[in-house]
């Protein structure tokens, strides 16, 4: 798992201050990361198409998904404030907590595998969880599709979505579509991806360090790929185990997927594109502060003290990685009708 | 309070199926009730610039100004669904149950009053009272202009929307900028407008039936104006007080508002554009069937049982007051500092 560490040590150490240095760290930082692609046109075999994303953009933000009709895809997942609720972990249905902080839905499709323990393998399959589940939307596949077949807006959508296929408002294709959706939510053009494209001014001297001890550090080594993160499973607590606020014991993370003990209180590396817009951090949601969470990192998964100015670049170059945010119109949707099932545990009355 | 109602009731009986009784119908209609405007300028004083507009229009997606982080204005008034949220009454802060239907933002710049007992006289102050209301958004005015000067995008846009004002993030400027925004959640050119326009065929014939029932039997003295309603303020049941599952005799409407006995059970009359984006109806949310509010209001107010083909004539009628809804891009919000005040009360552990 840790195979590519002894090379990342070995890597630093150039003289970043020069041009020279600045593209042997461009090249480096090409290798083990890479820019944010500007689109996707297809995702797992299925064609992400402008029927597909329309339909999709409607059902992220339609409440009729939850039982309460209350709770959409973007309450937890909120594209106005960095794809995610900002909120130690999210509120759910009948204000339930739920167990882990909310991942951010921005870049997620390239994601080697959803949810913090990578329980969903893509995110047509991740979209079925939150509906489902009772703590989160608590609502059904059944009432979902009862739900959308009772609004001929939504019939409509899904017929031009799925072409020729004689039952279009199936669960399955609400996840396609929703899918389809968020891989538009992705951020090109950060400042980190300006610097790899050739622009040297595209970082000042301290987020090139920041950067430069990212990757000398051997941060790079789990927080890899264009999403700097979001590639593999890795102990929380490598070297040293974090106290039990930061990583709350009842939680075993990938264990509870894998039932394999080597898995107890592994997570999917957070990836760490927006990371500055999406505290608190980890997936117990107890770091506010993108600086301690780098602090707490170091020792715990490095076994290193970083040096006071040093977790302040490295907090300074992820900043870098905040990318243009998706402009998205809000949608219409289509007006419930008679027959849409009606809105169930309203909460006790005043 | 009905001294227009005789008049109205010697209006109708025109021959509504030819051109000049389409004529004359359009004239009475015009001085009824008249068209939606496309813009508003200015709002009691206050202009409508384009930078209180902007910053109104983050202010109303911001989950932040609740003291949960996770309800918006939006979240109650949701610009998608009708500017409703389309459940029989609100659900706040900790899952409670608010006392009363959610009225549409959607031209509410058009009522003489907020709220259902019109105890708000405009927008900005009706903007001040769920963010404050413990059972909504459960925030304060001082945690409120706490927030937002944590936050340097909110400094500099409150900047640019108040220009010259020393300290202009306050908690009466987040009300004038939200209702702002409010002034451009406006629904011009429904079907109803295109006929007022000139339009025979705006109306089908069942529609234009439906427009002159609403006149003749004298929906329109309560549900006046360009909106329809929200005007002035009568008893819900004039003449036959509905049941206890429509009309809660805990809730005494306008009386809680002037402590006087004339205003038992009153409420400002419902508007009615867009309604059958709205159900459910009534300011207990009990009716989820536009024939069916008809007919109780026809009961309840006018005294008289309308013939069921009327009924669904004036549901018919009223569904051509939707309008074209408003485009609006969804808010990019400035991220929280680690100076922002922490999201309260997040449920119980799970």
């Amino acid at each position: 798992m840790f195979s590519s560490r002894s090379v990342l040590f070995g890597v630093g150490m150039v003289a970043w201050a020069t041009t020279a240095g600045a593209n042997e760290l461009r090249e480096t930082a090409a290798m083990l990361f890479g820019a944010v692609p500007t689109a996707v046109a297809e995702v797992r075999g299925e064609a992400v198409t402008q029927e597909r994303v329309e339909l999709g953009r409607m059902l992220f933000f339609d409440p009729r998904l939850s039982s309460s009709h209350i709770i959409s895809c973007n309450t937890c997942h909120n594209v106005g404030t960095g794809g995610a609720d900002n909120v130690p972990t999210s509120i759910g249905h009948g204000w339930q907590k739920g167990p882990r902080n909310s991942p951010t839905v921005l870049n997620s499709v390239f994601n080697i595998a959803q949810f913090w323990d990578g329980r969903a393998p893509d995110l047509r399959e991740q979209a079925k969880g939150p509906v489902q589940a009772g703590v989160e939307m608590a609502s059904t596949p059944e009432r979902v599709v009862a739900t959308l077949k009772s609004m001929p807006g939504y019939e409509s959508a899904f017929q031009e979505a799925f072409p020729g296929e004689s039952d279009p408002v199936t669960f399955d294709n609400m996840a396609i579509a929703i899918e389809a959706f968020e891989t538009t939510l992705i951020t090109p053009n950060s400042r980190f991806d300006q610097f790899l494209a050739g622009s040297d001014d595209a970082l000042d001297d301290q987020e090139t360090h920041g950067l430069q001890v990212f990757i000398d550090s051997g941060c790079g080594a789990c927080h890899s790929g264009s999403n700097f993160g979001g590639q593999d499973y890795f102990p929380f607590g490598v070297v040293e185990r974090p106290g039990a606020s930061m990583l709350p014991l009842g939680d075993k993370g990938r264990f509870a997927v894998t039932q394999t003990a080597d898995d107890e209180y592994v997570f999917r590396a957070a990836p760490l594109r927006n990371v500055e817009l999406t505290a608190p951090y980890f997936h117990s949601g107890q770091a506010w502060d993108l600086e301690q969470a780098v602090a707490i990192m170091s020792t715990s998964q490095l076994g290193t003290e970083l040096a006071e100015d040093d977790i302040t670049a490295v907090a300074a170059f992820l900043r870098t990685l905040t990318g243009e945010q998706p402009t998205i119109e809000y949608p219409i949707l289509p007006p419930s009708t008679i027959d849409t099932p009606k809105p169930e545990y309203m909460g006790a009355p005043q």
